[in-house]
């Protein structure tokens, strides 16, 4: 499991002789991302152990904290190569905080191995797919020095919270200096229980609404002289939810429209309130714009209750790099390493891809998520090696 | 506006000579009675000064307090007379708080009268409605020394309140002691806005339900994964509402459902939460029973959720007494009285007649309400004498 074969002691020496981790082993690069705490967001010596090892493979590290105080944000690009295919691998070293660390049969930040599973805040997610990619790369230049095309990485110390200074700062910089790739790959756990499980090429959409409707308060034996807020709330829902909001589209799943709470909290049981209000998320694929649903939202509830205040927050548009020769050779590489065929998925929450799909066709692939955000965090020391073969496999199909 | 008038000295010095209020003045007996403060349940004195007042006026009086300790209620049956036609008047001499006694304008157990209005707690609800029936069965007496039937009082001191101890208890004495009424007049101000505006003569019932539905927690981008119990708490309200409950009857309005309250409690905008509950009101006409009602309630439960949890609770069942030859003479009282035509209306909360109804005829009529259970709450003077001559005018119609 060590990831490191003959041919590769100059790489390996050459990250050994400065103390830092062996570029080529992606067990040893994880641990030590793993002992870096970097509890969103980063506070900077995780992504300068990065930064460092990518230097000694020969890329050029253009260091871009954002932010200012508590919100200044590590974040770097780096680049090896100059002429196309530029092929970009995007993550995060930040990780969510361990929660009450006395809750872990590992201590968070040890990186211990036991029965080949290492553990550790941040094992999946995603310090172990950013170590795999590095190996991936530095085998691939241990056999081919003078590769063909460019590889670079986007890395943010702040995916896990707000994301306002991280990867769409970078992208900005990126794009500014000529430095959008031609396919982005990100490293989050995309796979649900095993490696090969599946790639996201997108992601759906999410929109949040907040209705407070105003009524007159009235005693529930004189309805006529009081203008129940509840009723009106519960028409404008029911008719939020009248139909489905689509039947999915080619790379879709249907849009969801859940109502998370209802809330009146009036408990005078002969009183009819003066206000009720609720809270509702909306998941859509590419057959809607937020602003379309949002101006939906916004109609129906004054169909309901003139007055109603409609507070609504689009947190993302939904997105989709439609298949093409870059995602084929991941599924390729995928099946070859694995020997499983992958499903394109667009489910499940946003990652920073939201923000990258701006820029270029952008896919997602890395460990299996199943313990990520919970206590003893974890991945199988074999799926790292699985992962870095899958990535130098995907990177020998693209920069042939 | 005394009230008093020549022939009546018997009767005002027998009343004046033990410290009593003179009981042919409707006016003088209200404030004796508000300056007796009786905050629910009536710890007595009030009680006992009407029931002194009765009889000096020849009335046979049974104290009988029911329940213990502070659930301890003063009640009395009174009677004058042993024929029928039997003839009850029924009442409470317990209040509600006057809250915060800074925010009246005249104190609330005061008995103030500025610029011919009665200010009190109690002043309309409802010892000035009992003093106007004292005063004229008082002036009844005075003219007739021999009155044709019976004239009784059931005067309870927790009407306000939970009203275990008072009206029910009492009625199940009258009906062993071979006391029930052959007609009953409930002294409760059932005037909107002024003298001769209504009688009621019947109540809609009144059922609350309490749903909880529970579901299973999830996120929201993974519905599927999830049982939105918000969705079935939506999917039953909306099937209760569906239709209305009927068109209303003879005597009554359309039966009513208001939601009075829903909540969830959920602030995390993207989890679909694990409960979900509602409270809800029926009050219902005489098409329907309590229990009828129940069960539907039930079953539309069970259809959506079968796993709801439904507490129903049934506070009354309606009552209607179809217009008979005692109603109609307390109609050309008040014609008669006011020069106006009473709508017989069975809206609005419940009373004690509700109690009544289980025994005998009984209809209500009383002060104008609109400053029951308020701030200052009061009656004008002029009123209490105009009560005075309808409710005597009424004995003079059916003891004849
Ligand atoms: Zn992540
Ligand atoms: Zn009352």
């Amino acid at each position: 499991m060590s990831g490191s074969s003959s041919g590769l002691s100059s790489i390996e020496s050459m990250g050994e002789g400065q103390g830092l981790p062996v570029a080529t082993n992606p067990v040893a690069l994880a641990q030590a991302l793993i002992r870096q705490p970097s509890v969103c967001p980063d506070p900077g010596p995780a992504q300068h152990l990065l930064g460092a090892v990518l230097e000694q493979l020969g890329f050029t590290v253009w260091h871009l904290p954002y932010g200012e105080g508590a919100e200044r944000t590590p974040n770097f690009f780096a680049r090896r190569g100059h002429t196309g295919p530029h092929i970009c691998f995007a993550g995060h070293t930040d990780v969510v905080p361990p929660g009450n660390e006395a809750l872990w049969a590992h201590p968070p930040f040890a990186a211990h191995i036991t029965e080949g599973v290492l553990y550790g805040r941040g094992a999946c997610d995603m310090k172990g797919g950013i170590a795999a990619f590095v190996a991936a790369v530095a085998r691939l230049i241990a056999q081919t020095e003078l590769l063909a095309g460019s590889i670079s990485f986007l890395i943010t110390g702040d995916e896990e919270g707000p994301a306002t200074y991280g990867t769409q700062k970078v992208l900005e910089w990126m794009a500014q200096e000529g430095q959008i790739p031609d396919y982005c790959v990100v490293g989050e756990p995309t796979n649900p229980a095993a490696m090969g499980d599946m790639v996201k090429i997108g992601r759906r959409g999410s929109l949040n609404a907040h209705i407070v409707v105003e009524g007159v308060q009235g005693h529930v034996a004189y309805p006529h002289r009081a203008d129940n807020p509840v009723h009106r709330l519960l028409n404008i829902l029911a008719a939020l939810q009248a139909q489905p909001l689509d039947n999915g589209s080619d790379y879709f799943e249907p849009s969801s429209l859940q109502v998370t709470s209802v809330d009146v909290g009036n408990g005078a049981t002969n009183v009819i309130p003066a206000s009720a209000q609720a809270r509702l998320n909306i998941r859509f694929n590419d057959l809607h714009t937020g602003a379309a649903l949002s101006g939906w939202v916004q109609t129906i509830c004054s169909q309901h209750a003139p007055k109603a205040k409609v507070d609504i927050k689009i947190s993302g548009e939904s997105f989709l790099t439609a298949p093409g020769p870059e995602t084929t050779a991941l599924v390729q590489a995928i099946e070859k390493i694995t020997g499983r065929n992958p499903k394109l998925d667009t489910g499940g929450g946003t990652s920073d891809a939201r923000f990258i799909a701006n820029y270029c066709p952008v896919s997602e692939f890395g460990l299996v998520g199943a313990s990520i955000h919970k206590v003893d965090e974890h991945t199988d020391v074999a799926d790292l090696e699985t992962l870095t073969q899958i990535y130098q496999t995907f990177l020998e199909g693209v920069l042939a």
